[in-house]
């Protein structure tokens, strides 16, 4: 039951069009891919992941619902647009030469680039905007703080956030600031993050990335194509307690930084016991290829099991969270160096579920105690937890159902 | 004369191989491009700019001319694998079990993606390294302050500096990275800066790209097949002071942030007269097409020039300039938001020249003083200068000629 809206609607791609011939070192690389704004549920949740993401929190500066409403609706209409390939409004040079231009101009002549645009509420949206308390679903926690959490404020929270994914980061940028100007005086941004290389599949196509540990990243996350196990731990249902929230999912994102220096001086077989995969081809230490199943009780000569009890598989695995699944989008991220000239690195994790208390929460606890990755090699800076609504048809906004 | 490190050793793309065949969503796109690092100038100057760049300075740790030697011979060597698509040492799964693995293995899989490395000497390391003092070029001079610098000490200056280009991001971070591990004892990062899409075109071939204020950049950059121009603007000459500097040149870099929200309120009109050309084609006010040369002399009906004499292209045209030109190789960049929730964003000026005191400075000084661009728009808030030395042959380190 896949909404249209993770369908491709133009999936093209021209590559290496009029050819690569001499004198042409460089080659345009047209993607024309295009999605479907407008679906059963949103865009770029379970849409093959995109190389690229520029990821939004936005704080209210009003209590306003009619307010409120005019940005969800004035964000509907620039999304469709955006993910169309098309500029705003009268475009970057089509209005009044005296007025500023309805778009800024930075994507004009790229291809859509199978830009996805998914928006989020914050718990914050609901305490602050007028009639909306009892909205608040029970699934949309204050996220607890974990062992492992060195948060920086700059990155916690917001009402809002837009999650744009694109194959080329040019036009994933200039989507989130363009919507960001259509906020003007309603919402201003709080936090946003850029990531350079995807580190799941959500398809069963896509070839598992590496993160910056240097390890494939990914191989069990759910796939689009597995139907069942998507309707079950990624869409909401009405009956899960807001009727609003049908065909939505609850974003959780973490902004997890690598302790790079001190990753990169342990040895392979740290690292390995660490993850409880090789870090060649990705296969689970007990054996086999990168999608064999890891075989925790088989033991190596020492009489110890070869995947360690505290290594992230083991512990990451459904059969150690009571058969509980994430749908994981993260991206790497590195953001510079930070004043002891460490490179300011790691992962930035977003991961849609059905229910963060069951599917998100009990998971963290467990490696935030237990696992030898998180407590060894990992340090949270950001953290966020957003309602993601479903989707809408012709003529809806997204969210509406909310403010129906 | 353009030197051999410039050109492509291994140029070809095998872009959407395999097809672009249903149920594949996600078309491979390998970039085999590779260049070597060899050859009579260094690679990353006049090479087909790349669309991604991460850019590190480095300050050094020590004053020992054998170790700043050592790290010089390790990153030569380094830099030749990276370009050529291979792991470091023994790579991140080669070497021995039980030690740290040469290569962190997040490029493990990735081509090399038309990877360039290109080193650089801050004025630092002629004061701090032992018997340097007498070769540091006059022309490395410490970069005056110029009005709308509001210089962020955290991107200011560096000892040395290494600039990756690449097409595929993550390829870029990984060399930075493991460039950055060997630097461990001697030099550390300074400062480092991502950039996600170019903004300029360094030869022909290219198209002109936009930068984040919605307008094409760099149609009137030198081009790698003007070679008359590329020798007079671009490269040192032994007879320019220091003979150890022969064949190479002098890197600027300045983070220059785009008043964006500022920008986005100005009028189209008012955007394209500060620029001095059209949105949307890059024309010039005064008429044609983007590569049509501009008539500053041409008036309106208003009696003035249709190019106003404040605007960007008047005052940056060689005209304005005693003809002189750079060789320009810059980058949009977004670090997110500030703590206004203001994007952080705009463009890391790059740009390669035979002599910044003659062809940098004073143009950037009339552009402080005079620009509608600079003076409204623009805030520069890092700023840093380096001597690139030329390339190198079999056998020898980057930079070799300064301690031979």
């Amino acid at each position: 039951m896949l909404g249209a809206g993770a369908g491709a609607v133009g999936v093209a791609a021209i590559a290496g069009a009029g050819g690569f011939a001499a004198g042409r070192e460089s080659a345009p690389k047209l993607d024309l891919k295009s999605f479907a704004f407008r679906g059963q549920h949103q865009s770029g949740i379970v849409t093959a992941q995109q190389d690229r993401l520029h990821f939004a929190a936005f704080d209210l500066t009003t209590t306003s619902r009619d307010a409120v409403i005019a940005l969800l609706r004035a964000w509907t209409e620039a999304a469709e647009r955006l993910m169309a390939g098309a500029e705003l409004g009268d475009g970057a040079v089509g209005g009044s030469y005296v007025a500023p231009p309805d778009d800024t101009g930075e994507a004009m002549g790229l291809p859509a680039s199978g830009l996805t645009i998914t928006f989020g509420f914050g718990p914050g949206l609901f305490s602050k905007v007028e009639g909306l308390a009892s909205k608040r679903p029970e699934q949309l926690i204050d996220l607890p703080h974990f062992g492992g959490d060195i948060l920086d404020p700059t990155f916690v929270g917001g009402d809002l956030c837009v999650q744009a994914c694109a194959d080329d980061p040019q036009v994933a940028v200039h989507a989130i600031r363009n919507l960001s100007r259509l906020a003007f005086g309603t919402a201003a941004i709080r936090w946003a993050q850029l990531g350079f290389g995807r580190t799941s599949s959500t398809t069963t196509a896509q070839t598992t990335p590496r993160n910056l540990m240097g390890f494939k990243d990914g191989t069990r996350n759910l796939r689009a194509e597995q139907t069942a196990d998507i309707e079950r731990f990624v869409w909401a249902d009405a009956a899960d307690g807001q009727a609003w929230m049908a065909a939505g999912s609850y974003l959780v994102a973490r902004r997890i930084r690598i302790r790079a220096e001190v990753w990169d001086r342990t040895s392979l077989k740290g690292q390995e016991d660490s993850i409880g995969r090789t870090k060649g081809s990705g296969a689970p230490l007990s054996g086999g290829s990168e999608f064999t199943e890891p075989d925790f009780d088989l033991k190596g000569s020492a009489g110890t099991p070869l995947i360690p009890v505290d290594s992230h598989v083991a512990l990451a695995h459904p059969d150690a969270n009571d058969g509980q699944r994430m749908l994981r989008r993260g991206y790497n991220f590195t953001d510079g160096a930070d004043s002891l000239g460490r490179l300011d690195a790691g992962l930035f994790f977003l991961a849609y579920v059905r229910d963060p208390r069951t599917q998100f929460v009990p998971v963290q606890n467990q490696l935030s105690k237990s696992d030898a990755l998180t407590l060894e090699y990992l340090q949270t800076t950001g953290s966020a937890l957003f309602a993601v609504p479903g989707g809408i048809g012709q003529g809806e906004y997204v969210g509406q159902a909310l403010f129906g």
